[in-house]
């Protein structure tokens, strides 16, 4: 899991306009599309002044919200899964034509439950790879030819994810590769509840993770499509969040007071994250729901890339 | 899932002498002890003042807080086992006798992660009393009949635990019940890191949940041991925790003020909880870990109970 | 698991036919029906002598071939689970009104994966008896009262299923059971790909099982539908199966002998079962799909049993 | 899984004594050693005549043949995985040096029970590497860089294993690598109660597997230690092994004739499996038992590999 707090670029736009009180930014292009009940926010950052302004590489990303995953059925499944493929198809095609092989890389630990969505995704894609090399008659004479892997995480298989992917794609050429990633939200609406899409890869943030080695364009060479999942949530998020929430109760019942709404209107994250760190309480959380999230989740990515991919 | 934010008598009775500036309650009788790393805290509520002082029955509580069960190895395992089978013991022989049969239910749901604890116990238990009644020759004469089932849950069953296990009490009579149970903790600290043993059955509480039927001794006729463990926790909960430690930190950089001073003082939950309500962000939230938390608490749990028992 | 090797009621008439002679016997009716490459076999012993000739009680034996259930696809479950919803309706109805209550009993250890298929079932019901006590408002007037167990194995719980059974119908009353088991074959043929539904309950034979009790009207005091699936072969089945092909083969090519002849002609089961039990070599097999073949099966019999009760 | 029916040297080296009623074989030499009831045969073929003799290549071929590893306990499993650990780390000592990288390859089907092996071993394994290149201070300076992967199967990843395997022996260049692999037995008694340990790679045969590539020495350039475990057998392998039990009985008897005497004599594995095939009888199956059998080996081997290399 990549880049705790701020994955989400719509939120790191939404911050940027908010502190220098603009409605456009030079560079940053943004639309809001609203497709049964779900929201489709696109953000092209199109040259290094946008690149700068919400400091994310030039490229397009694109967040789905749902607006609800638990307890829905396989039509609504089909419903989301079909709105992921038509933005996934549309950013593929901006990089490779339709007969062009793809990897789809799930990263991901499957013995953890809210970081198991990658690994989960695997089994449930159409792979052709092997049936156009080996059974070629088989299948469609115009079938892309789609592989899969998870690889596993640092912590069981000592190996770099970076560095596994780099071994496949330098020894089986795909023209352009997914990856699905399990993500830390900022906000705690999104967990299990959005999906966002990039094509500028996974650049690991700093901190602990600064071990992690990207995997992007540059480092494959091939362009790097990255499919995100809020699955989990930061103490010190739930609780900015939260303490908002709060403040807006106690205005509403005229209980505030100037401080606390001082408080509201700023960010106070980094300063809660330090005053949870000591006593270990700003642990990493997710929804008691969890398994059922990850389950409805994994069909939609799945649905999603199988739909856009043939 | 039982009993909301206040399931830990420890935490009631603190309250309650916060509450009261007292230091003691007549009725109630409190003892701490220190082993190997674990607090064991074992309160006696004795008469009728000391059950309306924190609104819990007549009967023994005991609470095995564990320092850290994430990443731990078996020898810790069976360090924790042992304590825990000590303190299970002592209370079963205030019941019942060496040899009286004992039935063990694992409460809970084995498809939801964090409720998964009681039905994952089951399987690790010594059953016997199959052993005993169709193969006695194959067990030691002084061997405890042993019976052990997960009845699932409400949701999936449509029948209420209390109900199923009423029918295999009346069926079968054992003499003892030992019922395993998730919680939900007041105290982020507490999940997965905390054991509470007591002798007076699960009785739910309000809310949604007070369609719940009560398992004790005055619905079974027998005897019940409650084995609760915290697994997840109110997002409130977390936040009125947090909340505090973000205070102490204004005041120690001289940040604070009057207003958040009496907040850190009083007890917020119930109005963090009303403002949280409205957005669905009350939401129970469980450790990313879990999978691994639940491995060891079963381990700790079917352990200390098979040490217990035989 | 119950009754080895002769669990199938249209191979033991076969049996008897093949037997005596006869095409037809006193108290057996039989019916053939063939729909989408299903083939439905309906035996109803009508009288005491057909339950002498083909030692089964008096009852109607539906077998469901289904003719190849690995790799199927969602569509060709949906179309299998109406022909057995269809099959279990009208057993259903021979027993009981359209609104009295079914109680589901899904037999099977959920971690031995091909005796799995009745714990798996259970999750999947469309369950309505918590949702008509507590909530009737969400439900249509109409909907039937369904509730649900899947009661764990002797080994496990030390407690014999009946027992368990016993005590749930005793305590919440339910009108009609329906016993989802998984089977050993006669015939490798059916592993998987078959069920076998009765009106008359499960009762176990002879050998090892007979301290297992009875689940039928006669010890429940309501009728009791069993929906048999076979998961596994004892290896003497599998070689009686493959000695007749492979004497047959020898045949064709002129190599066989009168004595293998004879032996093609008999029932050679007895005799191979016990040249194998001394070597520990008649042991119980599944196929090397079964994780698949079990899933498969779990939504066929999970969606026939929802299609048909309500 | 690879090579069906002659997956262990031992079998073809008994095959062709007995077919050349001869006790010794030039370029062959066998050792066979009982410790605490566990059998270990060490084949080494030393030259082209002893490779031409059994149809595989020179090197060593240790069999570790366990009594039973159904129901046994943890004691027995760490007696058992000491005596794979001492077998292992002969093997590996004859090719690199005490602190050369390794990295180990767990092949097969996580989601196919009896073909889990692999996979569930990796996440068992004590992996170093990471550890040895960003926290060195946490570990003994002498410890071995150790990595691991459960790369998939080609039917769910489009990718062969060979190709994965060379992409990241490529880029991260172990000294030596570890396979794990479900076979397939020619005898049921070995059925996940053997472990087959050679330094000759996995060479895939004939038919249908002919499409895998090799995983040796010779396509990766260092040397592979194969770790196999037989966890299925072919219809056609059981029949054989029984017809020739019945047969001893028949003749114990004195039901027996002068052909079936023949039979017994002869391997029959070829004519019954042409028997079998047109009827598909001829399944790949498993015990029943196989969970827990495949629960035992993975820690067996687990525990084999951890103390064999460090």
């Amino acid at each position: 899991m990549y880049n705790f707090r701020t994955d989400l670029t719509v939120e790191r736009s939404e911050i940027y306009k908010n502190k220098n009180n603009a409605n456009f930014i030079d560079g940053i292009e943004t639309e809001e599309i609203d497709k049964n009940h779900i929201k489709i926010t696109r953000v092209f950052i199109t040259n290094e002044n946008g690149e700068k302004a919400i400091e994310k590489p030039i490229g397009d990303y694109i967040t789905i919200d749902i607006d609800r995953v638990k307890g829905i059925g396989d039509e609504r499944i089909e419903e989301i899964s079909a709105i992921v493929a038509e933005e996934l198809k549309t950013i593929i095609k901006k990089h490779i034509d339709d007969k062009q092989e793809i990897l789809v890389v799930g990263l991901g630990n499957i013995y953890v439950t809210p970081d198991a969505l990658g690994p989960k995704v695997i089994p449930e894609l159409d792979v052709t790879r092997h049936i156009l090399k080996y059974m070629p008659n088989l299948i469609s004479i115009d079938a892309r030819s789609v592989a899969a892997i998870a690889p596993g995480v640092l912590g069981i298989t000592g190996i770099e994810t970076a560095e596994v992917i780099k071994g496949i794609v330098d020894n089986i050429h795909p023209k352009l590769l997914i990856v699905i990633d399990a993500l830390a939200a900022k906000n705690i609406q999104r967990i299990s509840s959005s999906v966002q899409i990039s094509d500028t890869g996974i650049v690991p943030g700093g901190g602990v993770e600064n071990k992690r080695k990207e995997i992007s364009e540059r480092t494959l060479g091939i362009p790097v499509i990255a499919m995100g999942i809020p699955t989990v949530v930061e103490s010190a998020v739930l609780v900015n969040d939260c303490l908002d929430l709060f403040i807006t109760k106690l205005q509403n019942d005229a209980q505030s007071n100037e401080y606390l709404n001082k408080m509201k209107e700023q960010d106070n994250y980094e300063e809660i994250k330090e005053a949870l760190m000591p006593s270990e309480y700003n642990m990493i959380v997710t929804p008691k729901e969890i398994d059922e999230l990850i389950e409805n989740m994994k069909d939609i990515v799945a649905r999603g890339i199988n739909m856009a991919i043939q």
